[in-house]
């Protein structure tokens, strides 16, 4: 199945091959309101439109290795941690050819938002998202779902934090995501219950409400950056 | 980046393709241990090694669909509910050019095992696996860990359950799958606290122990088969 010979820039199969791309939903949270990263197609096919950061992989680099590069070139985000979403392979996603994508997700702090001055990258709250290219908004919504589901049992949230925080603050982080409101009491019984958190010692008054507690990460090494993974 | 032209069989392309190729790992219990489904390569590389099954894929198929058919073609398995499970591209991992898996897995209940008498596809226990061909070894790994995680928060062991059951007998399920001894007490609270099953009304019998009551699942329509999504 080797390449049979490369003459000039073409490149020769005994089988037929398909294309293969990579794609990364990077999400935020800013201003109460989850966030995800887009770019405009600069190019045919939905020229204009926007779309998720990726793009073609290198037959020498790995798959994250690929989306790690794509993110960079097209929004000049660096040093990302990535997590394998899920392979999209529907056999008439692109309208040029064969296009299989690996999708990959990542969660960054708002307070870390390397924004770039251009119009052809930003941020977009995700019940308010533009058309997408390809079935860009599949990934998306299926990133959306696993966040949400690992909200349960992981310690994802906290990617979103910033060092110390108020329980109110997690909630909000949490009701974000989940794009529902959730009962206070319940809430911190949750939290507190999986023993990831511990109070700082000090309290933040904020307005006319009483002093909040503040609470930091008890194993920062240990907070799922979702991807700890060696390379695949 | 589409076939320039189709000589005979020749596919040509302005720049590089991998090839993309889908694997499954099919786990059962069986005897107290957990297994995978492997089939013995019939040619190289790795010829006469084990390996999972699976194939490369065609043009016109999806990503699921190829692998259900890879997995009925080389071991007689059908109807089986395939979760995706990771796709593998380090550009080594194929001696013969880049090939890029996407790796699906399910389980299977023993009592619904479809062995086939031949001596190039058995099951293996995951503990006394032989040399695997490729990085399957990785793959299976993987598949492993991903179960073991998803015991604490979905209902995936009730798959290897019959409609009806002893808390022991689904302990054992836990203990192999996790391959460590659970507290009794600890467990009957967990998995009863989780409230995904109730109890029949009756108890069975064995030996000289005191008969144990007999659970089934409260909703077996959504006992997580691991995969309800529509193929992508």
């Amino acid at each position: 199945m080797a390449a049979l010979a490369q003459t000039q820039t073409q490149y020769v199969y005994r089988h037929p091959h398909p294309a293969v791309t990579t794609n990364v939903v990077i999400f935020t949270i800013e201003q109460q309101r989850l966030k995800v990263l887009l770019v405009r197609r600069p190019r045919a096919p939905f020229q204009g439109v926007w779309a998720l950061p990726g793009g073609f992989i290198a037959m020498e680099e790995g798959l994250e290795e690929s989306a790690l590069r794509a993110l960079e070139r097209e929004t000049g985000m660096q040093g990302v941690y990535l997590e394998q979403l899920f392979s999209f392979g529907r056999p008439d996603r692109d309208p040029r050819e064969r296009v299989i994508t690996v999708a990959y997700y990542a969660l960054v702090p708002s307070d870390r938002l390397t924004r770039r001055a251009q119009s052809d990258v930003d941020w977009f709250a995700v019940d308010a998202l533009p058309t997408l290219a390809f079935d860009h908004r599949d990934i998306v919504e299926l990133a959306i779902a696993r966040l949400a589901a690992k909200l349960d049992y992981s310690t994802i949230a906290f990617q979103f934090m910033p060092r110390e925080f108020t329980l109110s603050e997690l909630q909000a982080v949490y009701e974000v995501i989940l794009g529902e409101r959730l009962d206070k009491r319940n809430f911190r019984k949750r939290v507190l219950g999986l023993a990831h958190i511990e109070p700082v010692g000090q309290a933040r008054r904020q307005g006319s409400h009483r002093p909040a507690m503040l609470y930091k990460v008890k194993h920062p090494e240990r907070v799922e950056i979702i991807s700890s993974r060696r390379s695949r």
